[in-house]
C-alpha cells in the first residue's frame, strides 16, 4: 500500500481509533426519516459483529460486555449504510429500528430539546 | 421539583452525565440536509458558551482547550436546534454550517463508507 492508501484520512484501509477503553462511538441514524436515534459505543468485536451480521451490536460501558440492540426488547437495528469519519473515531450508521430505539420506549433517544437552559420534550 | 422532575431521563432539568475526562459526545447534522457532519465532544464551558452563543463551541481532546469550530477556517455552525438524549450523556446539535465541516475540505467528516471491511469514499 502506498503512505497515502494507508493514511488514516485518505486511505480505504478500516483502522479504527479506538480510546483508552478499546472504545469508538457509534451514532445511528433512521434510515428512512434521517433522525438520529441513539448514540452508542463499540468496541473491535461490536464493529466486526454489526459488519458480518448486519445489525447493530455496541458494548455496554455500564454492563462491560458485548450488547447486541434489540437482544431483550427485539427492537433490533437492521443497517443498511456504516460510515466512518475523517480519524476514524466515530462512526455512522444508517438503519432501519424494528421499534422504538430508545429503552423508554420512545422512538429515539433525543426526545428532549435544549431550550433556556431546560429541556422540554420535541412534539 | 419533584422527583419525576429532577430524573435525568423525565424531567426538565439539564443535568449532563459527563465522562470521567469531563466530557459529552456531541453530534452535529446539517439542519437542512440532516446529513450528520461531525461528532467531537464538550465539557461544561464548551456546552454553556454554545447555548449562550448559538454558536457549537467543543473540547479538543488532541489539544486539550475549549474550541470554537471554525475558529481558525471561518467555518463556525450556527446552531438551530439543541437535543439530549434519556440518559443525558450525549447531545445532537442541528446546525447551518458556514462552509465544509470537515478540516480535509469535505462537508462531512462523514465520507468513506465501511464496506466489506474496507473504505470507499461516497458519491
Amino acid at each position: 500500500m502506498t503512505d497515502r492508501e494507508n493514511d488514516p484520512e485518505t486511505g480505504s484501509r478500516l483502522q479504527p481509533k479506538y480510546d483508552s477503553n478499546g472504545l469508538i462511538a457509534a451514532v445511528v441514524s433512521d434510515d428512512s426519516s434521517g433522525e438520529l436515534l441513539m448514540l452508542a459505543y463499540m468496541n473491535a468485536e461490536a464493529l466486526q459483529r454489526t459488519q458480518d451480521s448486519g445489525v447493530a451490536h455496541f458494548y455496554s460501558r455500564s454492563r462491560q460486555r458485548l450488547w447486541k440492540k434489540g437482544e431483550t426488547s427485539g427492537n433490533i437495528l437492521t443497517v443498511t449504510e456504516m460510515r466512518i469519519d475523517c480519524d476514524q473515531d466515530a462512526v455512522w450508521i444508517k438503519a432501519v429500528p424494528a421499534g422504538p430505539a430508545c429503552h423508554t420506549g420512545q422512538n429515539s433517544c433525543f426526545y428532549r430539546k435544549i431550550i433556556s437552559g431546560k429541556l422540554e420534550l420535541i412534539e
